[in-house]
């Protein structure tokens, strides 16, 4: 995010001390991983992650990649050996952790501290409906479903329960980190799609919350990042 | 953009019929490369986006970029060798045509039509602000910079005429598009800085208003995105 230095040095046009057009455009760099690395919101942004949280642009935001997803989605001409396939990150963009962290903080799900473990086991999180949306049309399209998530292996009881009670079904598998899988969720996630594709699974398209989601080789045909202007996973 | 049949299958939260609140969710799908493949703003969005060029939001988003990319560009150790260094787009990265597209409409430049090429040969067009900061803060540091455009080598007069009056200089090399050099943006871009790369240069940054100056391999250390809902470039 930008620092002391950076500010002083680029003049700021009069009317961006106004926090909320500040805050939008910091919310841009984030989306467009502009950010590089960051941890959770600025405080001068803090209040204006809550507004958009639970206010209509983030639905908005997400309704629009569902749509666009669904757009590309349509592209595909599906075959049949069950080969063509769509990756679907877990928190906040298959299911939403806001109910949590509106209690415990952002911080909580990074350093995955007792209270994040303790929401994550009562598997209450509910769906993003624009998510659920397009998770159902991918699934009546055809395509193989795999979901790929930064959570342990011991975590995927309540991980299976969370998702179904929020209304998912049907996917192929959901690979979680297994014992000594440590590695940054970017390299860690690019060795699973790997792996995919050394199955014989051609990922089309590959959603997530995260630009540690998508980016990393091999990359999905196409990707689409799912807004979250609440934390940052590396 | 979203088609009118993935906006039947997702149902849009009340509100989205709100063209503002829409036009900001299509305007963040496009500045994240979700949209993929689309020409010029949507007829709904074109007002918006014209609101969006001349308001404040524009110089604001531009502004928080170049400060993303001082705060990397801080982090650099630049050393004696000269090969430090950083590549620039020109048009809409470096130098805005907005004057022009807005007598023209955004189209001239695509169709790279007789008032586009008369428009770069007046070489007026004048510079981003906050891009113009960045340029010179960078080589005050001592970045190497390249300018890489898909302007044809018949417009490099005009070209290096409009970046001098425009306030730009110092540069190390300008690429254009030469004779044959026919392929997509984003495969002739990432073949220029293959390029560099094997001459000796380490792209550490790399600034452009569209997904093909920035996307394919190999990419810089960091890319920033600059904003830019005006028009896409395959």
């Amino acid at each position: 995010m930008p620092s002391a230095i950076s500010q002083t040095f680029i003049q700021m046009p009069s009317g961006i001390d106004d926090d909320n057009l500040y805050c939008d455009s910091w919310r841009l760099s984030v989306e467009t991983n502009n950010a590089g690395y960051w941890k959770t919101a600025i405080p001068r942004c803090s209040s204006y992650v809550q507004d958009y949280i639970n206010g209509t642009k983030y639905l908005s935001d997400s309704m629009v990649v569902a749509m666009d997803s669904i757009d590309f989605a349509k592209t595909i001409n599906i075959t049949s050996d069950g080969n063509d396939a769509w990756v679907f990150d877990i928190d906040e963009t298959l299911i939403s952790n806001k109910a949590h962290f509106q209690r415990h903080g952002y911080e909580s799900k990074r350093a995955n501290d007792f209270s994040f473990k303790e929401w994550v086991e009562s598997a209450q999180a509910p769906a993003l409906p624009a998510s659920l949306e397009l998770y159902n049309y991918l699934k009546i399209r055809g395509f193989t479903i795999f979901l790929l998530t930064g959570r342990p292996e011991s975590q995927r009881n309540a991980t299976v329960s969370n998702l179904l009670s929020a209304g998912y079904s049907g996917w192929c598998r959901l690979i979680l980190r297994g014992k000594g899988e440590d590695d940054p969720a970017i390299v860690f996630k690019a060795g699973k799609r790997a792996e995919l594709g050394k199955e014989g699974y051609k990922i089309h398209g590959n959603s997530g919350d995260q630009w540690s989601d998508l980016l990393g080789y091999p990359a999905a045909e196409r990707s689409f990042k799912v807004p979250n202007p609440m934390y940052f996973v590396p």
